[in-house]
């Protein structure tokens, strides 16, 4: 049995939608951000980056979005929430994930943790003012080049439908209409749709 | 044959020596930076990010350094860059490549491409002053919690070696003291002595 380490609003929800999809065995576990619970002690031994998402697998502990949805497609290959056997198409969908997560979650985050990346209370103003251009950079490469639809990778799911359901429920609160990438609404309406979307979402709001 | 698209001082270092290991039959194609042959039409065809590294396989273009070094250690997997088969010991690989890049090389970034985050000089100011602390921190979590030494993996050579060894020759220009880190520095002196290293360092610097 697995131990998942989560917080509500966080990337997390890519690696928690995997898990569900690919009927693992885990538990899930709320870390909680708003009394800083990922940096308590406890915490800081499962993940010392202070972060989630992170998996106790029994034998040791993973962290990183991507290393996360690679384990749980390797691991149940069954899920198919990734083309194992296929080189080229394998590392299309890791380079989706990559660039959500070294270049889209990063210019996300500038708008809420600015601090990480400055001391002085102007700049990391002057970075949240950037953050609805940057992010509207990202989805239209996404959006004109990425994204070929229905899925990701045009008709086959993988684990990089989950990534970007997850980093496009950030658009709105980036204050990006998310219908100016007429693709990209199309895939949040059919990802709001599946079953498991429906109940991973009904629990965390629980 | 592939055409491996790189810029001097760039992390297309660790995939250009994952090539070079794995034997892979590659033309490299220099990218001038100076000249921001990077934004060019012809190389905004091949990589509309504008960045590299880029690798046209003659099948399709692949781009980000850990879908990348995932690519090259399954297309050669004699070159035992990565335990594909151990999905635990993969998972290891693939977090510490995704920590190098969505962490350790977007902290390097703010010191020479903060315009990214911000528009104003002196947030692009403050964001430099902080560079160096961030690297310090990210380098005492993989010198105490990650690099089991000798190698990332401990007694096995991975792709996370080639990584490692990229972000650490960036310390001294980040203002920190690879010294400071032991296990790192012994790293750094064992990856410069290999005769792969020797090689595409030579071909970097003529």
């Amino acid at each position: 049995m697995f131990t998942f380490y989560y917080a509500r609003n966080s990337c997390a929800l890519a690696t928690h939608l995997a898990l569900e999809h690919a009927g693992a065995p885990y538990t899930p576990a709320r870390i909680d951000f708003g009394s800083e619970q990922q940096r308590s002690p406890e915490f800081l031994r499962i993940n010392p980056k202070g972060r989630v998402p992170a998996l106790d697998t029994g034998r040791g502990i993973i962290t990183e979005t991507p290393a996360l949805l690679h384990f749980v497609a390797q691991s149940f290959p069954q899920s198919g929430l990734a083309p194992l056997d296929d080189a080229l198409l394998l590392a299309r969908v890791n380079e989706f994930n990559s660039y959500l997560c070294s270049t889209v979650h990063v210019a996300h985050a500038h708008r809420g943790r600015g601090y990480r990346w400055a001391d002085d209370v102007a700049a990391i103003d002057a970075m949240k003012r950037k953050v609805a251009q940057n992010m509207a950079d990202c989805f239209a490469l996404i959006e004109e080049r990425m994204l070929q639809g229905p899925w990701v990778l045009g008709e086959r799911f993988s684990s990089s439908d989950f990534y970007l359901f997850t980093v496009t429920r950030w658009l709105e609160g980036d204050g990006v209409d998310v219908n100016r990438f007429p693709k990209v609404a199309q895939h949040l309406e059919r990802m709001n749709a599946l079953p498991v979307v429906r109940k991973v979402l009904a629990d965390w709001a629980a």
